[in-house]
Order: C-alpha cells, then structure tokens, then sequence
C-alpha cells in the first residue's frame, strides 16, 4: 500500500461523478478521474476495480445500514413495518444527497451494462432484507414476498423523488408507496 | 436466408438445454449446439445472437401474453386482478413444461451474466405489465408498484414452484403468493 491519501474515496467519486456528468460515461478514462481528483491511477485501483464500480461503491453502506434497521426493529412490530424502518434508514441517508443521486440515476439509465449492475445490486438487497426478516422468524416465502414489497417501494419512491424538480421527503415518498402498494394488493381479497 | 428447416428454433432450444445440461453452459459451443440439433452454426446464427440468447428465446413470447391478459381483463376489474389474470396465462403455458423451466433456472441461477440478463427481462416485463395497466387508465406511480407486485409474486411463486420435487400447480402458487402479498402489507395499515 502507498502512502495514505486523505479520503482518497471521497475525492475518486466526486471526480468521477463531475467527469461522468460533463463527458459522459464512456468518454470517461480511469487516468481523467485520478487527475481531477488530485490522485495516481494507483489510488485509483486500490479503491476500486474500475470505472462502474465506483457508481456503486455507496450499495455496501447502504444495504448493511437497511438490514442493521430491519434486524434491530423492536417486537413485536410486524414484518413490513421492519422492512419501512429499513428504508427509513436508507431514505435519511440518499436524502442529504439528492443532486449526486440524480447525478448518479442519470448515469446509469442511459447504460444498459450499469443499469443490469443496478438491477442485480437491488436483488442482492432483497435477498439480504429477506433474511433479515428470517432472522426474525419470518417464514420462508414470507420474508421474500415482504422484502420485495420494500424493494419495490424503494425502487419506484426513489424514481419519483429524484425525478421532481425539488428535493423532497423520500422516507415519505417511500411510505406512500408501501401504502398505494397495500391499496393495490388489498383488491385482491376475494368474498 | 438458407434453405426452410422445419422448427429450426425448437430443435436448437432443445439440443442447447440438453448440452448445457449435460457439459455445463461455459463448456458448451454453439458448434456443438447445431451439431446436436443436426443442423448449421449458419441456421443456428439465424435465429439467435448468441449462446446466451437461446436461454430467452420465450421470454418475449411470455411477456406479449402476459400484457395481452392484463389489457383484455374486463372492466371495472382492479388494476391487480388484471395483472393476477396475466399471470395466470403466464403459468399456463409455463406449467406445461416444468422440466425444462428447471433446466433453465438451474443453468441462469449458475452464471451471474445469466441472472443479470433474467433480471432485465423481468425488470422489462414490469415495465410493459405497467405500460397496459395506464392503458386502463391506472395512474403512473400505483400502475408501476402494482405491475412490481405482480412481478414479486411471480418470482418467489416460480422460484417456489420449480423447487418442488414434483410440477405443482404454478397459477395456484404465483395466487397464494399475491395473497402473501397482500397480507403481509396489511400489516402496514396504521390507526
């Protein structure tokens, strides 16, 4: 390892979000992003593995601080309302961070190769939400069909959130979307 | 285009899922393939792009029946009765060929480059169930989360299905598991 380099990560994303944003994605060299953020593409490679990765550098983070919220919901709170503190927990977070998450939403939609990374991070963020609710005893079908229902939530509330002119309340767009979820589901129940 | 060969397509479907069965998909050639199916790589490059293509080669077919039944439900059924009806056409056709459903999943579950493609496909699929549901005049942010629902449904309901040691009734699965749905965010319902 090199000489330590003073929230070298920090520095490595804002420089590849400004450069993505300004020159596009794949106008965008590894070499451009160490330059800008005042670090060697040696920096660069001990963070991370290559230009997508650094989209995707905050999914770690987030899932560990939704999944620490849905374990750490007290009983006897029902299993979705766990889900909702988690996304909870992921709404305080994205929200003190609107224009990097717009930023960064832009980037990966006009990519099919970042939107299939995206994809596969919300999967992986489901599966660990479902067992989280398992950790809870929460029966096997169960636990995925409510992990997916705040998947779901979270996937459509943030595309809102980030698609209105202004920032505004994510955990309560998120709620609102569990709820017209409940709403929709709820026609189902027959005579 | 060569010569007509009678169900060029189901003979190579076959002949791919029976190698990569078989010999595992990594080790499987497309030379191979049309040996097998006792036809050309030429014919084989006809009808698919790649190797990985002949795994979603119904996908397409799946997800017109899918929108089909959810625009054809008549009204005033709710917006998720219309999607259950499109599952349930989905199954119908699905529950005629368990065997080869298995095959499949056990293969794209093996490969992360086959999941995330079966990922966009059904992000693709929720994006046409929700399309045809505004179609029926549903508004965008409940047709999106009710199009999501279905496709949650459809998922943990296949995944279900497919797990069994013996070909269940998948139209009754992926229907519990909407009901599982509904359930679990009624619990959301606050005072």
């Amino acid at each position: 390892m090199g000489r330590w380099e003073p929230n070298a990560r920090g520095r490595l994303e804002q420089a590849a979000m400004e450069l993505y944003t300004e020159h596009g994605f794949d106008q965008t060299t590894v070499a451009e992003i160490a330059e800008r953020a005042g670090l060697t593409k040696r920096t660069f490679f001990r963070h991370y593995t290559d230009k997508r990765d650094v989209l995707f550098a905050g999914s770690a983070y987030l899932q560990e601080l939704i999944v620490k919220a849905v374990a750490g919901t007290p009983e006897p709170a029902p299993p979705i309302a766990a889900v909702a503190a988690g996304l909870d927990a992921a709404a305080g977070l994205l929200e003190q961070r609107w224009v990097e998450a717009r930023a960064r939403h832009s980037v990966i939609v006009a990519h099919p190769e970042l939107r299939e990374r995206e994809l596969i991070k919300l999967a992986s963020l489901a599966a660990a939400i479902a067992e989280a609710l398992r950790g809870r005893g929460v029966g096997g079908r169960a636990a995925s069909l409510t992990a997916e229902a705040g998947i779901a939530a979270f996937k459509i509330g943030f595309e809102d959130w980030i698609s209105r002119p202004e920032p505004g309340d994510l955990a309560g767009i998120i709620r609102e979307s569990l709820d017209e979820l409940r709403a929709a589901t709820a026609a189902l129940s027959g005579p």
